[in-house]
């Protein structure tokens, strides 16, 4: 089933240990519809500049993914320059130039409203409900958001994880979003502003999906799945939307939400996010095979499994 | 089979967000001790001074564990004193008594030469290897060490990982043994350096096991166990050596070193570290039943388990 995905297209000036990049294609929704493109029809919905090229949509449209929701504007694609020198885990920040980003608004193409699977990338989250109401075909909706919006904009924050079914951030939102420094407490805090299930992801060390009691009619036990330990992590980036791009393209791959099928997708997730830092910006990601993934899928797998 | 364990005895300050307690029965023999005592007899070799009272070694005995090789010296024990008030993922030191610590010398009580299991705690290298060359009927020595041994005694540490079947250090020790920022490179490396399998300990995330080529000849794919997420961390004091604990007593009491042993091992690691830091210093680990420590290992594999 089609998944719709709206969020930030961006150039990326990039530096790492393994070396440097600049001007890579990159950002939220470019990142998840790659990813996600391997389960699923994807359809994209995000605003470009000038410099946003024939070239770089054929990176999305390549592998399939419906490009007409992506809105031209004059002026200059968002730009993110960050550096991963000192710490693999974490990107410090060198310059945000939000150019023709700072007005998005998205606009959903008429093809694009029976789209039965949705995914609000993090932006402001009065725009996030917006799109979400516009959907009103929709079944699941997964949603990202980060420190600023929760530091920023609580109320609509709050209004926004209404219409989420599955919100996707990382430990230390977690511990934000839920003011409390333990996770699993942090979690219920965060379920109970609306959410049915929350995956928190953990980086390297793979994530975790909370459940709200009775969410889904499958029992509210917490699963986890790991990550493979990489070999070579050229560069981070992107990891997470990845992450978000596996989970919710195997999701709407299958349909039906057994607690087997989220379970498999929280792996899937993590592959397609292991696969993503093994290259700058989104090279690995646009020369995948099925059969690649899904050898990786087992090594996971076996990575936790006990007879 | 028995298991002598050879290491620290302290006591401890230690502020958390939960509280502050002081002079509370500590060390990582003292932790490793109690969290085997579930899994098989364990012996101790440690040294204490002239605070360290029959109330005190009452702990170690009530669990069964023969305290004859605890060597009494004039003086004060180790003490250390220590915070997470920031971070529970990482203490701050706020003072490092050695005390009757500093002159250490492991003495074997004659009684303790047929262990076929050993625990050599993280002491100077070289003391290590004196204990591991006189215990030569053991048939697994599981071995600890810190960043202050990897960076002031290379050569003695290089000599004494040869003795040393079954290396457990956390992410960042393994990093620079290794001399390489991708884990699975620094852990093939540390191999290399003597030990048949390295088991790298990711505090609230886990721990990875890394296998030497035809080790154990069991193949060399790594495995992961998951932490549980836990409600209240009171103290994380000494959750890597009760990690320790469980995974060098369940081996213990399993005789025979399979895949599937030494993955087990590595789950019931994962449940003596997660009790030991639901309350300070080493509380929860006097008061468990063998029921509650499966109990929790069965949640611990539903929380991983893919069917």
């Amino acid at each position: 089933m089609s998944i719709l995905a709206v969020g930030s297209v961006a150039f990326d000036n990039i530096a790492t240990p393994s070396g440097r990049r600049e001007n890579v294609l990159g950002g939220a929704a470019t990142y998840f519809s790659l990813a996600a493109s391997y389960f699923t029809d994807v359809r994209i919905v995000a605003v470009v500049g000038d410099d946003f090229t024939g070239e770089h949509e054929s990176v999305l449209t390549k592998r399939g993914i419906n490009t007409r929701g992506i809105q031209h504007a004059n002026g200059k694609t968002f730009r993110w320059g960050g550096q991963y020198l000192d710490n693999l885990n974490e990107a410090k920040t060198d310059f945000t130039e939000l150019n023709v980003f700072e007005k998005f608004q998205p606009q959903i193409p008429e093809e694009y409203l029976d789209s039965l699977y949705l995914f609000l990338g993090n932006i402001h989250p009065t725009l996030q409900a917006a799109v979400r109401l516009e959907m009103n075909r929709t079944r699941l909706t997964g949603g990202d958001t980060m420190n600023y919006w929760i530091q920023n904009t609580p109320k609509e924050l709050a209004e926004t994880l209404k219409l989420v079914n599955i919100l996707l951030i990382n430990d230390a939102e977690t511990k934000m979003l839920g003011s409390d420094r333990s996770l699993p407490r942090a979690a219920r805090k965060v379920l109970a502003l609306g959410p049915q299930a929350l995956v928190v992801k953990h980086g390297e060390y793979g994530a975790t999906i909370f459940f709200r009691e009775g969410a889904f009619g499958i029992g509210s036990h917490p699963f986890r799945a790991p990550a493979l330990p990489i070999e070579e992590v050229q560069d981070p980036t992107g990891a997470g939307d990845s992450f978000a791009g596996g989970f919710m393209g195997y999701l709407a791959s299958q349909g039906e939400l057994s607690r087997e099928v989220l379970k498999r997708a929280l792996f899937y997730g993590g592959v397609m996010g292991s696969f993503a830092v093994e290259r700058f910006g989104t090279e690995r990601l646009q020369n995948l095979s099925r059969d690649e993934i899904d050898a990786r899928f087992q090594l996971f797998r076996e990575l936790t499994h006990l007879e």
